[in-house]
């Protein structure tokens, strides 16, 4: 079986499920989707072959908003006021996180993110250069900033700015299609409007994304409005934020102007719900409106310290009831529009193509068992993906046609678990100590 | 392996991780727990030897509201206003049901409960003769209710009186001390108060509990008061179906009195978060008040139409998360609480033993996966276990020590999967030639 993660070479999952028919999915040698359907088979000559029988084939999962070491922190604490949370528990480990703590811990998030279906992750965080390293060797996609943070004072923007222009001149350089550089402004109330318009203008220069936070809790807005005279949305647009190529994590306090504003400038608004249920944001991202507005709706898992899993599976159905229990519709964000969230609106947020199961775009693919509990019966493909399945059922998944997993194994996995997890401990001893 | 599931003796799990220190656990050949602790394997002279190394063991988890063979309907229609998806989806579909559908159903449901932790559960529905075959062969625990409704009509309520009746006394005449009957009059808008204080007396004289839907709704409240001039909880009350061997579904809508009723009943609540916001119920179960009233807070996943699984390593999450949501406060329904919803106060609410892994408590045992990258690292048990794994995690199930599933492997599988799926899609056939 190891054979399959080191094959190259043209490829077709056979008889394989999708929404409800059996087809084939053919694969070229360059990781494309050749064909799908009845005689796909016929435009390549395989010479690998997986057996779709008893599996169901969805696209790849895109998660559009993750800090990823942060795995390292999953259970160090929860359940505690937020300010309380961050200034006693999270903030005073991260401050003793190293290059390899990252490396370690982006290791696991990439585990945990490919047992579960996920092929491309948008991350923030430090250490950028040993995430990359993570990436590189785990072999699924990512968008990668530095989390700009300069509280107002021009000689940490400066700091700031040379991390950043180092992160994005050594993703460059790695030349890895599957590896993009972003900028990361953490949000208005981390961020100066100095620092807000380089962010912005530096993107705009090096044609490549913002990854920004944007009115998760209402006292970031209440705050914006007090320092600044306008709401966060009109803040991060009038420094030149908003543009198709940003996607903005949270997006819970946004008003109906705001939501129209994301629209016109073409945003990508990645919801997180989980982590806003956990944090008691008290308000859910207003789908309706962005939706209405035509802004790009996408799905993120956050970080694990406020989450604390990265299942997108799982979040589908978190995105699914928090906006019918939030906005009390029993028909607000119906499966198959969570399943688009978590799919081709993430591969349009990070550019990763269609992010969809059709001839000519990428094979990120995933196979689910179909005679797992949560597939039977199968009634309705879409709903069962996001009502029922979780992480558990996902088998196989290939990225660029290349196998990250089949039948649940990942190369490498019982090394990752073991250097993590003793990591973490290490970061906990450091901590205590000091 | 297959020996495990038939071998019957003493067992020792040794070397497993609870709460953060690694033990051993003994049980006896009555499948109780003999001993816990670093000497534990002194106190049996082990037949069977389970490895707990790379094993977090906790209780066995107990869901207090199903209609287990709901499963069948998994996906058949969602994402409806809830009048139309009833009259249209639902209802028409199970009119059809017969009761073999409701033992492959069952069979389905408890395969997929074993499968995720649960090792007892609290059921009403229809044909539960069937239901009870179903348990039987599974191997975990069931208190069965019929679904009486009267709608008011006396001809219909002696019909339903004389359904009770045989259920409870054919579930009395198997003798399998897992499998209790309970009554179930479906709730304050369904039955008459006649019908209601049947149902209490009935249960009282017969030693058994009531399973009742109660305030999942604002319109059943509105609609209490308009008709009997009081509130559901009170109604209830008076119609003597509030005791301390009654479970009450959803809670949702209950005001502070109608708690502290509850707490002075000693009435067990089962919270149903996802099934709540999947429905738009456009209230969280107070559990502030509740848990102050000294009620008995207890989880459930509902039906199989309105969740659409029946995990509840899942439903845990979703409750921790939904009351810090809903309720807005990061710190309410902390993880170790979630854990007790799940596992003492569920055994407390069906009568199954302390719920917990101690000495003279029901060898009712789960263990998960350590090495899964939900555990990782594993800081805290409880917060692992609630917030980051799902039950794609649970290795092993013990039911009263005797080994439902191990290493992920439930005997019997491939023709339940088989079986149930082609049962689901008759059924759907004959509702569509009806």
């Amino acid at each position: 079986m190891n054979d399959i993660f080191t094959a190259r070479g043209s490829m077709l999952i056979a008889g394989v499920t999708v929404n409800g028919s059996t087809v084939d999915i053919a694969i070229d040698e360059e990781g494309m989707i050749a064909g799908i359907g009845k005689d796909a088979r016929k435009t390549i000559d395989a010479d690998i072959i997986i057996d779709g029988s008893d599996r169901v084939a969805i696209p790849g999962l895109v998660n559009t908003h993750t800090h990823a070491a942060m795995t390292l922190l999953r259970g160090y604490a929860d359940d505690m006021p937020l300010a309380e949370w961050l200034s006693e528990k999270i903030w005073p480990l991260e401050a003793h996180l190293s290059g390899d703590d990252v490396y370690w811990g982006t290791k696991l998030a990439c585990l945990e993110m490919i047992k579960s279906g996920t092929v491309a992750f948008n991350d923030m965080y430090f250490f950028m250069e040993r995430a990359a390293d993570a990436v590189d060797e785990m072999g699924l996609r990512a968008t990668l900033a530095y989390g700009f943070i300069d509280l107002g004072m021009e000689e940490k923007r400066a700091a700031e700015i040379k991390a950043t222009e180092a992160l994005v001149a050594h993703v460059k350089a790695r030349k890895n299609p599957r590896i993009q550089a972003a900028v990361g402004p953490h949000s208005v109330y981390t961020v100066s409007p100095e620092g807000l318009s380089w962010c912005a203008e530096f993107a705009e220069e090096q044609g490549i994304a913002v990854h920004v936070h944007l009115s998760e809790t209402e006292k970031e807005v209440t705050d914006c409005v007090a320092e600044f005279g306008k709401r966060p949305a009109v803040h991060l647009d009038e420094c030149g934020c908003l543009t198709p190529r940003t996607v903005a994590a949270h997006c819970c306090w946004l008003d109906e102007a705001e939501c129209r504003l994301l629209g016109e400038r073409g945003v990508s608004a990645s919801h997180n719900p989980a982590s806003n249920m956990k944090l008691a944001v008290n308000r859910a991202m207003p789908y309706h409106w962005l939706k209405a507005s035509g802004a790009n709706v996408c799905l993120g898992t956050d970080g694990c310290a406020s989450n604390n899993s990265l299942d997108l599976l799982e979040e589908m159905k978190f995105a699914a009831l928090l906006q019918k229990f939030a906005w009390n519709s029993q028909t607000l964000l119906p499966a198959g529009e969570a399943v688009a969230m978590a799919t081709s609106a993430g591969a349009r947020a990070l550019g990763t193509g269609p992010g969809t199961l059709t001839a000519g775009a990428p094979a990120d693919i995933v196979l689910l068992d179909a005679r797992a509990a949560c597939n039977i019966p199968l009634h309705n493909t879409d709903s069962n993906t996001v009502y029922a399945c979780n992480g558990g059922a996902v088998m196989t998944v290939l990225c660029q046609g290349r196998v990250l997993m089949h039948e649940r194994t990942v190369p490498g996995e019982e090394e990752i678990v073991r250097e993590a997890a003793a990591a973490a401990q290490a970061l906990v001893g450091r901590a205590r100590e000091a």
